[in-house]
C-alpha cells in the first residue's frame, strides 16, 4: 500500500484515517467512490483535497500553507499555487473558492476558520495541526487538534457548506478576508445580521500576472445558529513617525464587537461566537458570485435554503456518480479504479461554471454583465488542455464541450480575441500559442457543431492573421514571414510549433468548410517549423533575426522549468517531437522510420522525457507512426501509467494542468489517444482494464455506448485490434470510426 | 487691514484675490456677503475656507496638509486637526466631508483632485501650489498653478458639487480614497460608468479614541461629460520574501484601467481623463451618505439632479443668507460686520444633518437604520456648545434647538445614554462631564418645551445614578460618596466641576417639573465643589483618595493643554471659577466682593486667562457679579473681542470648539451672554453695534422680534440699561424678559 512506501519524513494519523475510509468503503460499487481526492495534493500536483461539485464555481479546501510550521511548502516562501499540501501540518482556514493542479497562485480565499475560546485573529495564533481527514468526492473532514473541533465539508455548484461540530464552551467561526494564497489583497465585509456576512475580497494576479485585471469575488455566508456575539477585524497599517505615538492601537488589530458597518481594507474579517453549553453543531453557507453580493445571496439561497448539510451532500454525490458513470471499468486492481476515477473526477473541475444561478457573469474585458442561457464556463488552461482534456470531453461528454465552444466564442464576442489562458472573465495571457483554434477545430469534426462555426473560424483567421496589436499571437510578423519566431521573441522555437499547429488545425477547418484558399495557406503554414529543423542535432534549434542558429546551443538547458532560448519549460529535446500535425514531415527530416525511432527513443533512454509537463506528453504515443514499433508504445504507457499515477497523495507526476494530466491518463487506461490535437482520430494502446463501456451521448452521437475489451489478461503487447469483430489493421482510429463502432478488441498475445 | 500686519511669512497672491474679492463686495447688504470663511484657517481655529450648506451633511474644503512641502503644519507630523491650514501652500485635493473647528483629526476624506497630463496617482507627485484663492459662504475657488486648472465649489446639504475649467490637453479627475486626514484606512469603489462612481470609505478614530467604532462615509459621484478614458488605482502593501521577487508589481501602484469591477483595499483611487481640444469645463457632483450608496446616489439626486453649479451655489448663498438675516446689525465697521456674519456662519456648521434626503440615519449603538420625520443632528461637541453655543440657538433658532434635543433624545433611545461628544452616531467620549443635560435644561427653561421632558429627566437622571457601567460619568461613585472625584480619575477637579453643574441643570428641572425631592437631592449635589477649595490657595485643588490635597501642588501646570493632575485642559486658576450656578457661594469662599473680584482680576494680570479654551470663556463676565465692578467685565469683553477676533485667518483666538468660540463672539457682540448655562438668563455688557435686531421665531416666542440698542458712540461704559423705556436695574436679565421685551437700550457714559 501507499501507506508504508509514500512519505518519509512522518508518520502521519491521517493515513490512518485514510485506511479506515479505504475499507469503510470496501464494498463500494459505485464510480464515485473510488475517488480519492489526496491524489495530486502532494508533488505539486496542486489539486485539493476538499469538496467541489462538477465545474462548481464554489469549492473548499483546506487550507494549510501559511504559517512557518509549513516550511519548505509555505505559500511567502516560495512559488506555490495551491491551498494545500499534503505533507504540511499547519492548518489555518478552509478557503472557499479555489483552482485546481494549477502551477500558479490564484484563489484560495474567503478563509473559514472555528476555533475556540477567546476570539484570536492572528493565523499563525489561531492555526492548528489536525487530524482524522477523510476526502471524498463531494466531502472532507477533520478534526481540529486544538480544538477539537470536527469540521465537515460539502458544496453544491455556487455554495460552500460547512459544518463544525464544537465542544462545550465559547467557540468562534473566523472569516479571515486578509490571509489568501496570493499576495492579492483587498476587501469588503458586512455583517447583516447575527446569522448572515456580506462582502467581497479581491482576487487575481494569476502568475503574477496582469495585477492591473485583479477582479471581486462576491460572498454571503449564512449561519445555522444566530451567533452570540459577532463583529469585525481589522488590522492597519503600522505608522511611523510623531503622530503615530497618540494611536494606543497603531499597527494592532482592533476588533469591531457587535459592528454591523461596512469595513474595508487590506487586512479584515468577520468573528462570529457562541456560547455552548453542550456540544453543538453550526453549519455555514457560503454562496460566492463573481458579480454581486445579490447574485451570492440568490446563489446560496435557489441551491441551498432549506437543505441540510447531507442533503447537499447527497446531491454533489449523486452528481459526481452520474457523471462518472459515464465511463464504467471491468476488471483491474481497486488502485486502477481508484487512480482512474479519481482522473476522470479531475477532468470534471475545470473548465468550470462562471455564472451565477441566474445566468448572469462578468464578461471579460468589457465590464459589463453578461447573461447566458447556458453555462458561461471559466478557467481555459487552453495551452495544457487543447492536448487531450477537450477531447475527451467531447467523446465523454459532448453536451459539456458544445457549451466550453460557446463560452469561448461569446469571450471572442466580447473581447474581440479568443480565451488563451482565462481566468474568471480575465485573460491571464499565460504559456504561449493559439490554442483556442485547435479546440474548435477537433470539436467540430468530431461532429459536435452546434455552435456558430462561421464566427469561430473568424476568431481564428483574426489571430492568425492580424500582425499589429495582436494579443494572442506575439511574433506573427516574423511568423509569417520567416516561418518561424526569432530569438527576439521569448520561446521562439516553442511557439513556432504551436502557432503551427494552430494554423494546420485552421487548415482542416478550413477544408471542412470549404474554403479552399485557406487551407492551402494554413497547411503550408502549418510546416514552417521545418526551417528550424537543424539536420545535425536532428532537432529543432531557435534562429536569431539574422536566420542563423543561435549559438551556442545546449538541446539540454530548459528542462525541469529552467529558463532557456528558444523553449518554453522545456528543452531542445522535449519540443522536437511536438508536432503532431506532421509526424510524416517530421519522420523524413529525421531520416525515415529508423531515425526517427532511433531519436524518439533516446528521449526516453537519456531521460529527457518529462512526465510532468505537457510539450512531450503525446511522445510515448508516436512509436505508432512506424509500423513494428508500436510495442514500444504499449510498453511505455504502461509503465508511466504505473510510475507516475497511483493511489497516493503524489499520484499525478506534477501540476494537474486543470486535468490535462488526469486526461493523459484517462485516455491511456483506455487504451485509446488524441494523439493529434485537432484531427478527429486517436491512436491505440494496451488498455488497463477488460472491459470499458463508454455512454455516448445520443444527441450528438448515433449509438448510445461504445465498449472498449482487452482479451487476455497477460501483459503482452497487443496481437491484432477488432472492430466490431473485424480485424482492424491499424493503431490508429477515426472518431467517427470510433464512435459508430459499437465495440473494439484488443487482442493481446 | 489684515494683509498688511498678518503672516510675515511670505506675501501671497491669494492676499491680494481676497482684496480683490472684498472690494467688488463693498457695496454688499446682505449679512451672506459679510462672510469671510478664511477666518479661523489658521492659528488652529481648524475651520476651512470652503463651502458647505447650513448644518451640511457634505462640504468641501481645499486639502493642504499632506506633504513635506506644508511642514510644520503637515498632517502625519503632529496632532493636526484640520484639512485645510491657510499658510500652507502644498494642495493635494478636495475633501468632501469635514469637520470645522475641532481638536481632533477625523473626516478630510473622498479627496477629489483635477490634474493635466499623464495620471500620476502619488499625492506627493501630483499636489501643487494654488493662487487666486476666494471664498464665500457657500463658495471657494482657487487655481492650481501647475496645472492652470481654475477649481469651484459649492454645495447643497448632502452634494458637494465640484467645477474644474481645464486648458486644452489630456485632464485627469482624481479621486483618492487613499489619502485623508487622519490615520484611518479602508475604501471600496466601483466605476459604474463613464460618468459615475460608487464606494465607501471608513473613518473615525476621532481624536484617536474608539477606532474599533470606525464608520464608513457612502458617496455616489457624477460627472457632467463622460470620460474618455477611466480607471481604479490600487496601492499594495509591499511584500517582503522570496515570493515578491516574482512580483514586477510589488509594493507599486497600479492602474487598472476601464475598470468598472469593485475595488476594495487600505489605498486605492480612481481616475477619470478626458482628451479636451479647447479650454473645457466638468462638474462633478459628489452625494454622500452615511447609510449606503443608494442613499448617497439618491442624496444627489433629489438634491442636484438637473441644477447647474450655479443653481446650487445659488441655493445655498440665499439658504445662508435667510438664516444670517435672522440678526441685523447696524452701525460698527465693515470688519466688525464680518467678524460677527463669520461667527454666526461657524455656528451654523454644527450639530449637523446626519440623516439622508429620505429620512433614514445610521442609529447609535445599534448597527440599525432608522428613519427621522425631522432632522437628525450629528456633532455635539457638547462640553464644548453647552456653554453658549446652543443657547445662541435657543434664542435666534429655536426650531432647530428644538430638533437638536429630540436628536439627543433619539440617541438616548438607540444606545441607552445621552451623548457626550457624538460624532455621526459614534460616541467618542471626548471630555469630561455630563453636559446633554444642562443643555436640556436650557432648552426646557427657555420654553422650548415640544420634546418628551419627561424621558429627557430619566434619561438625565440616568447618567446622574447609575454608579456601575456608565460610561457617561466615570468616578461617579466617589462623587456620590465623597462630594468630589479623587486623583485616582484624570481630571477630577474639572470633572467634579462639571458633574455640579449638570446636577445643578438636574434640580432646576426637577422642579420645574415638581419633583422636590430630587430637586433638592441634586442641588446639594451641585455645590460639592466646595469640598475642594483650598483656602489657603483660594482655588480648586485635587484630592488624594484618602481626602488629603494632592502634593506637590502647582496651579500654573496645566496652562496651554499641557498635562497636568486634577484639570482637564487647563490650570487651576482657568477652572477656579468654571462653578457658573454658584458664583454667590464661590464669592463667598473667596472672601466676599472683595476677595473675589481681586482673585478674578489676578487671573488677567497675571496672564492666566485662557480665550483660547471653554472653563474660563465666562470668566469676564464674571464681574457683573460684583456691583460696582461691572465695567470690569465691559472693559475685558471689547478688549478681548478686538484681540482675538479679527477679520484675517488668525481670527479665533483657536479651535472654534464646532462654533462654541464663535458663539461667545456673537453674544459678546450682541452685548448679552448666558452667563450661566442651564438657567435660562444672560448678563449684559457693551454691545458693538449702534443697533443690533433679532428676528424671534413666532413659534416658540410671543414677539416677532428684539431689539438691542446702543446709545453714544462713546467707547465708554454703561450708564444704565433700558427693558422698553423703562430702566432695567440689573446687569442680568431673565430669558423671559428678554424675549418679551420688544427693545433694550444700553446707554453709554
Amino acid at each position: 500500500m501507499f501507506l508504508n512506501n509514500f512519505f518519509n519524513k512522518r508518520v502521519n494519523p491521517v493515513f490512518f484515517a485514510i485506511l479506515v475510509l479505504l475499507s469503510l468503503n470496501s464494498n463500494a460499487q459505485q464510480p464515485v467512490d473510488f475517488v480519492n481526492p489526496f491524489i495530486g495534493t502532494s508533488n505539486y500536483g496542486a489539486t485539493f483535497p476538499g469538496p467541489i461539485a462538477p465545474r462548481g464555481m464554489a469549492s473548499i479546501s483546506p487550507f494549510n500553507v501559511a504559517g512557518p510550521q509549513n516550511l519548505p511548502l509555505e505559500k511567502d516562501s516560495r512559488w506555490l499555487s495551491n491551498p494545500y499540501v499534503y505533507e504540511n501540518t499547519f492548518l489555518t482556514g478552509f478557503s472557499q473558492v479555489n483552482l485546481s493542479g494549477v502551477g500558479c497562485p490564484e484563489l484560495g480565499v474567503l478563509l473559514l476558520m472555528p476555533t475556540t475560546g477567546e476570539v484570536e485573529t492572528n493565523h499563525l495564533k489561531y492555526g492548528t495541526t489536525y487530524s482524522k481527514e477523510v476526502a471524498k468526492a463531494g466531502y472532507y473532514t477533520s478534526t481540529l487538534d486544538k480544538y477539537n473541533i470536527k469540521a465537515e465539508f460539502t458544496t453544491s455548484k455556487r455554495v460552500g457548506v460547512s459544518k463544525f461540530t464544537f465542544p462545550k464552551g465559547q467557540s468562534n467561526i473566523l472569516l479571515n478576508l486578509g490571509l489568501g494564497l496570493t499576495n492579492e489583497q483587498g476587501a469588503m465585509v458586512k455583517i447583516v445580521s447575527s446569522t448572515e456576512i456580506e462582502g467581497m475580497r479581491s482576487v487575481g494576479s494569476f502568475c503574477y500576472n496582469s495585477p492591473e485585471a485583479a477582479y471581486p469575488v462576491y460572498f454571503v455566508a449564512k449561519f445555522s445558529k444566530p451567533a452570540d456575539n459577532f463583529g469585525v477585524w481589522k488590522k492597519p497599517t503600522t505608522y511611523k513617525g510623531l503622530e503615530a505615538q497618540w494611536m494606543g492601537y497603531n499597527g494592532k488589530t482592533r476588533l469591531m464587537d457587535a459592528s454591523k458597518k461596512m469595513v474595508a481594507g487590506d487586512s479584515i474579517g468577520t468573528y462570529f461566537s457562541y456560547k455552548f453549553d453542550k456540544i453543538e453543531t453550526v453549519e455555514v453557507k457560503v454562496g460566492v458570485s463573481y458579480v454581486s453580493i445579490e447574485n451570492a445571496r440568490e446563489n446560496l439561497e435557489k441551491e441551498t435554503s432549506n437543505k441540510s448539510f447531507n442533503d447537499v451532500y447527497e446531491e454533489s454525490y449523486t452528481a459526481w456518480n452520474n457523471l462518472l458513470s459515464r465511463i464504467k471499468v471491468e476488471g483491474g486492481t481497486k488502485d486502477d479504479k481508484t487512480v482512474f476515477y479519481t482522473a476522470l473526477y479531475h477532468t470534471l473541475i475545470h473548465p468550470n461554471t462562471l455564472n451565477d444561478y441566474n445566468g448572469e457573469y462578468p464578461e471579460i474585458k468589457t465590464g459589463n454583465i453578461g447573461k447566458t442561457k447556458g453555462t458561461r464556463y471559466t478557467v481555459f488552461s487552453l495551452w495544457d488542455t487543447y492536448r487531450n482534456l477537450h477531447q475527451l470531453m467531447s467523446l465523454v461528454y459532448p453536451q459539456q464541450q458544445s457549451n466550453m465552444i460557446k463560452s469561448m466564442l461569446e469571450m471572442y464576442d466580447e473581447n474581440g480575441w479568443l480565451p488563451k489562458w482565462e481566468l474568471n472573465s480575465t485573460e491571464t495571457f499565460t504559456m504561449v500559442g493559439d490554442p483556442a483554434s485547435i479546440v474548435i477545430t477537433d470539436t467540430y469534426l468530431k461532429g459536435i457543431k452546434d455552435f456558430d462555426v462561421e464566427k469561430a473560424y473568424e476568431a481564428m483567421l483574426k489571430s492568425a492573421d492580424q500582425i499589429e496589436n495582436n494579443p494572442l499571437r506575439p511574433g506573427l510578423k516574423d511568423y509569417i514571414e520567416k516561418g518561424y519566431l526569432t530569438t527576439e521573441n521569448g520561446g521562439s522555437v516553442s511557439t513556432t510549433e504551436e502557432y503551427n499547429a494552430a494554423d494546420y488545425s485552421i487548415a482542416l477547418l478550413a477544408k471542412e468548410l470549404g474554403k479552399k484558399e485557406d487551407y492551402k495557406r494554413f497547411k503550408n503554414r502549418s510546416i514552417s517549423y521545418r526551417k528550424l529543423f537543424d539536420k545535425n542535432l536532428k532537432l529543432l534549434r531557435p534562429k536569431n533575426k539574422d536566420g542563423n542558429w543561435y549559438e551556442p546551443f545546449d538541446p539540454l538547458a530548459g528542462a525541469n522549468f529552467t529558463k532557456n532560448v528558444g523553449f518554453i519549460e522545456g528543452n531542445a529535446w522535449q519540443y522536437a517531437f511536438m508536432i503532431p500535425h506532421d509526424i510524416l514531415g517530421l519522420k523524413k527530416l529525421m531520416g525515415g522510420n529508423k531515425g526517427f525511432t532511433k531519436q524518439l527513443q533516446k528521449v526516453f533512454d537519456e531521460d529527457q522525457f518529462d512526465m510532468a509537463n505537457e510539450p512531450d506528453i503525446a511522445y510515448p504515443y508516436l512509436f505508432n507512426y512506424v509500423r513494428g514499433q508500436e510495442w514500444r508504445s504499449q510498453k511505455l504507457v504502461k509503465k508511466l501509467v504505473k510510475q507516475y499515477f497511483k493511489n497516493t497523495p503524489d499520484g499525478i507526476p506534477g501540476n494537474d494542468d486543470t486535468g490535462t494530466m488526469s486526461a493523459w491518463l484517462v485516455y491511456s487506461m483506455m487504451g485509446i489517444y488524441p494523439i493529434a490535437p485537432g484531427e478527429p482520430k486517436y491512436t491505440i494502446t494496451t488498455p488497463m482494464f477488460d472491459k470499458i463501456t463508454i455512454q455516448l451521448d445520443t444527441t450528438y452521437y448515433k449509438n448510445n455506448e461504445l465498449i472498449i475489451e482487452r482479451e487476455s489478461n497477460s501483459n503482452g503487447n497487443i496481437q491484432h485490434i477488432l472492430l466490431n469483430g473485424k480485424k482492424h489493421n491499424s493503431y490508429f482510429i477515426n472518431h467517427k470510426e470510433l464512435v459508430e463502432g459499437k465495440k473494439i478488441k484488443i487482442i493481446l498475445k
